[in-house]
């Protein structure tokens, strides 16, 4: 089975919503992406439906946006 | 360990996220209750931080807000 992406931008309820997320599905079944930092992976996340962050991206290609937290305009700046 | 709680309405963003969050933490993981035909339930969500639906609760606590799909104020009627 191939792993879920969480999405995040380094803010305080992403990173409450990530350990939360990671200790749901297991370290080992979710990779963290921190579009804040690593924003060569912006495009990325906006072309798999990413809206804001945090959002978990789902092996089977949906994306669950959680407590809405910055919109993707925001991280762009 | 507890299990989580899955609260949503019904509505067709709360069902596909119901089937993405079952898949992802495992059928013995979580509880759903759906708070639009289970009413009695809605106070106990309400209580526990729910504000709109679909949202996850964690065991420890924590309530993860998803996809927003309907308010309390919309599901209460």
């Amino acid at each position: 089975m191939s792993k879920s992406i969480f999405y995040h931008a380094g803010c305080p309820v992403c990173v409450s919503a990530e350990q939360d997320i990671v200790k749901l599905l297991g370290p080992e079944k979710v990779d963290i992406v921190h579009i804040g930092s690593d924003r060569s992976r912006i495009s990325e996340a906006e072309k798999a439906g990413v809206k804001s962050v945090p959002a978990l991206l789902t092996p089977n290609g949906n994306v669950l946006h959680i407590n809405f937290g910055a919109s993707m305009a925001d991280v762009k700046g």
